[in-house]
């Protein structure tokens, strides 16, 4: 993505953040992550996050989806025999999530994907998440989200994040 | 504590929460717990506390302080071999907040105790969160702390939360 693009993503997220009412450090504010996954198309695929805390035994984040951002189908895989995997809970703060995880296929899910990216989504059981509801992913659950039109503010609450060993379905994403 | 005593605790968590602009469902409102600590005396220690997710890897909830109320010394021993005890990091989310950890004594420190609990607070070194700030108590690690004079918003992240362990320095509290 161009310096332009982030920058435009950066605020647009310290936006909505500030519309949730969460406050940040001014150090937050300037390190916020904007993550295009390698696909160069931050407006419709990626999301941005600040990261509160990340230890060898849990981790807490607020993510910001923009207006209709996706973030794309993807799993955390176990690490080893004593960690099965990440575990995740999504908190919605503001604005509307549409979350997909397996299950039954939703009929009218309410996502919106543009189709080059729609063609690496396989799981379509659709959870609607409004301020104040939570959806706790299971270890190597198979996910992925979009904001609704006004973007949404998330908080997720986890076991440790190692965002290198995440799996997506499409190949062409890169996380880190 | 009194059931008047309780509600009264109950709505003024409610309101901070509020001004915190943190959005809870229904059942949360209502299952808001007031934990006295078993000292019947809500107003000046305890803390009201709603809980998110506890799982067996992590843990995070709000906990609200109302004015001036206190969460007295305690720590999380090690659990087993494979648990050297809960660690948690608070984050200010709304209000003010005088906590206490090991190291040197703060001179001239914020918190305003009543002598009948304050016998029983042995360690003095001041961190001030302001929201926005957060600190992470080491696991098995000394804690206490007190809001300011118009109470506080607390995020706990944490692992797993096991209450009936804690250790309180005051032999007269019951966490459960």
């Amino acid at each position: 993505m161009t310096p332009k693009d982030k920058e435009k993503a950066r605020a647009g997220a310290l936006e909505l953040l500030r519309k949730a009412h969460i406050v940040l450090t001014r150090f937050e504010k300037e390190n916020l992550e904007v993550a295009d996954l390698g696909l160069g198309d931050i407006r419709h695929v990626g999301l941005e996050i600040v990261v509160y805390e990340n230890n060898d035994r849990y981790c807490a984040k607020e993510i910001v989806l923009l207006p209709r951002q996706v973030c794309p189908e993807h799993k955390h895989p176990p690490v080893n025999h004593r960690n099965r995997g990440k575990q995740e809970t999504f908190r919605c703060r503001w604005g509307k999530v549409y979350l997909y995880v397996a299950g039954d296929r939703t009929p009218r899910p309410k996502a919106r994907v543009p189709l080059k990216y729609k063609r690496h989504l396989n799981i379509w059981h659709e959870i609607v998440l409004h301020p104040g509801d939570q959806y706790t992913i299971p270890p190597n659950g198979l996910h992925w989200f979009q904001a609704g039109e006004r973007g949404a503010v998330v908080s997720e609450f986890s076991s440790t994040s190692t965002d290198e060993r995440d799996v997506y379905t499409d190949p062409r994403i890169r996380r880190v």
